[in-house]
């Protein structure tokens, strides 16, 4: 049983013409009218498998194959066809088409499995329209926070307000969600995202575990006053404290030469923001991520005496809060193996390999045992609109997810 | 002979009360009813002091008090009475208040210098409304731009409106300018805007000079990027190399402890300001102010290096603007001689400072010799509501501007 690499190629590019950016980018919000045209598109092809579509309450788009035993926990794949605000064509949306071409595959063989396979675009992974993301692989396991749908994006609109607009009813989320062993495990096929496929000239990798992000938003306040006038030694400069720190947040997570922590400051909001005037008040983020948890808390514990030593330094009042906090989740070890089988069938090399970026699976891994597969990322780059994989890779990627698939279909 | 500070405060709370923005704020826009309001007020007091008052075609106030001999060039003393949007109640009005007391004071004492002397309460010193200032004083001096009555506020009106609905006529300046040699120097006193008075624990101090600013945009272009998949070795990260510029140039500008040099970074526009995404590319502005300005050429000879630096380490490509270059302009030795003498005999101590601010006396300086006095500003507050400066201290300022006057009548 072969996957069709001409459709899935087509699919790939027809997708990138919703929300396209320039040559080959993309911008598609969560929630937003770019995302329900991809969902359109998308539901179309889930019907052409054999699926029954659906957009839940929390803005997932679901397309259920069923199977002989309805009442059987559900193989569910999927990722997310929400982009960055200036990204690529393959971050979420290799995991959403490649599962359809699964599920396509299947239908056209005539192959209709025990247990129903539902594929899922889950709304929101990216997170940065809102500032929280796997909105809706989290919704679907009753994880939302309290005040999730206050949260506003830049224009001022509310996520309970974006959600309604795409049609969702926000007071019924209940009746969306999945009850605990109702999903008998996860798929996802994404992009790397990284450069260590590439670098080590392998195509697919099969990935062994998600690395945990933590998430701060410090905020310094100052002081301000004329650029012209205040002398230094009595400054309390908000944007410099800022700055302090990004600096210092680079040198804590480079201590250890080679080693795979990674720490980015990538927002920074100044206020009143006038060129002579003096920074009064910045907030900024903090993503700090790390394979060994015990050392991403090391560097955590450096990170926050050094806010408060830069803070005191430059007489800055100042706040942390957490916005995200994950554990590394691993992989199941008996998915690995039949992908690990399975690509051997298909002379694939494939090394293991951690995650640093998460995915919807991170939310999943929560609820059922989860599998990954990565394909080979041009450059490493992503978030970007040079963001690439070859349809020949991806092809590859799908064949390996529908060897996968039927393997566990077995089960 | 001495100035009068019951009537001297009396007329700051009169003045207060035009265009007052709750207890203690002002807004009187340039060519506005309420700055006209204001001019009638200044004018009456003016004429109360023995001067001949008019508004000129740029929208200054002008009162003359005439000399013995009127053709010998004048003694021009002056700030403005126009304010910030949400401004206090002394930024410009203690220049052109305690002006006026020094020539009431002088008429009270029935004393007719030889040259005549004249009190200016000049156009837009501030600029907001219409995005450049220090209108009225270089328009006397014939130094208007192409384009600047065209200018309009964000109503829509244009200056050339403005300044007809305020009863100018725009095609009549050349008879209000000023010819070569007319000024025989400027007098400004001012209120600090800054915290160094206050520091030292001086009430009043002596400008050494206006210090120039130089005003740099500084554009950093890196690569986005996963912020959990891009290893740190590998990143292009354009907020990484802004915030170590940042930290660079207060380095840079704090070599010399006490020196008054001073750097600020006080924007800095970030792309595509994703969370977790490294940033692309960042943009900030950078103010650098020296008194002296082969020091501060020294200093942006450092910065520059140390852009290119940076740059280079962190893989980045960068441009540097250069959006404003102004001199230093220093105040007459011969007028601050003056000053410190007549401070001695009333025992201030009055320590010379730079202003980083610009002023009314930066248009004059380009036409004859300038002094200027500064008084201390609370908290080093201004361009606020929360600005003050002592009734007693604008006193002593008066008094001191007062003393300065006749011993510069002697000459």
């Amino acid at each position: 049983m072969k996957i069709n690499s001409k459709r899935l190629e087509r699919h790939f590019k027809e997708m990138s013409e919703i929300g396209k950016l320039g040559e080959t980018g993309t911008c598609r919000p969560a929630h937003s009218p770019e995302e329900r045209e991809a969902f359109k598109l998308a539901a179309s092809w889930m019907e052409d498998a054999g699926m029954v579509t659906r957009i839940d309450n929390f803005g997932n788009l679901i397309g259920r194959y069923d199977g002989i035993k309805n009442d059987l926990p559900v193989l569910m794949m999927g990722s997310h066809l929400d982009s960055q605000p200036y990204g690529g064509r393959y971050d979420g949306v290799a995991g959403v088409l490649t599962a359809i071409e699964v599920v396509k595959t299947l239908h056209d063989n005539n192959i209709k499995p025990d247990r129903p396979i539902e594929v899922i675009s889950f709304a929101d992974e990216e997170g940065w329209r809102f500032n929280k993301g796997l909105f809706g692989s989290r919704g679907i396991l009753g994880k939302l926070e309290d005040g999730e749908l206050e949260r506003k994006d830049k224009d001022g609109i509310s996520r309970a307000d974006a959600l309604k607009s795409f049609g969702c009813d926000i007071n019924n989320f209940k009746k969306d969600e999945y009850k605990p062993g109702s999903i008998f495990c996860f798929l996802e096929l994404h992009i790397e995202q990284g450069p260590v496929l590439e670098a080590k000239g392998n195509e697919i990798g099969i990935v062994s575990g998600i690395s945990g992000p933590l998430w701060l938003t410090v905020n310094f306040k100052g002081m301000a006053g004329h650029a012209g006038s205040v002398p230094m030694a009595m400054r309390r400069d908000a944007l410099l404290g800022a700055a302090e720190v990004t600096v210092a947040l680079n040198e804590i997570v480079n201590q250890i030469p080679g080693a795979p922590t990674v720490g980015t400051v990538a927002t920074m909001n100044v206020f009143p923001a006038s060129r002579n005037i003096i920074a009064e008040e910045v907030s900024f983020t903090v993503d700090l991520r790390d394979i060994d948890l015990e050392r991403r808390n090391r560097y955590e514990k450096q990170l926050r005496e050094k806010i408060k030593e830069i803070a005191e330094k430059n007489k800055l009042e100042y706040s942390i809060s957490e916005d995200t906090n994950s554990d590394p989740r691993y992989c199941a070890e008996w998915i690995k193996d039949i992908m690990h089988e399975e690509a051997k069938k298909l002379s694939l090399d494939t090394p293991e390999l951690m995650s640093g970026p998460f995915h919807d699976s991170l939310a999943l891994s929560y609820a059922c045992d989860y599998g990954m597969i990565f394909v080979q990322s041009k450059d490493g780059i992503s978030h970007n609109p040079l963001e690439y994989s070859s349809p020949d890779h991806l092809a590859k990627g799908a064949q390996l997810l529908l060897q996968t698939v039927s393997e566990i279909l077995k089960k």
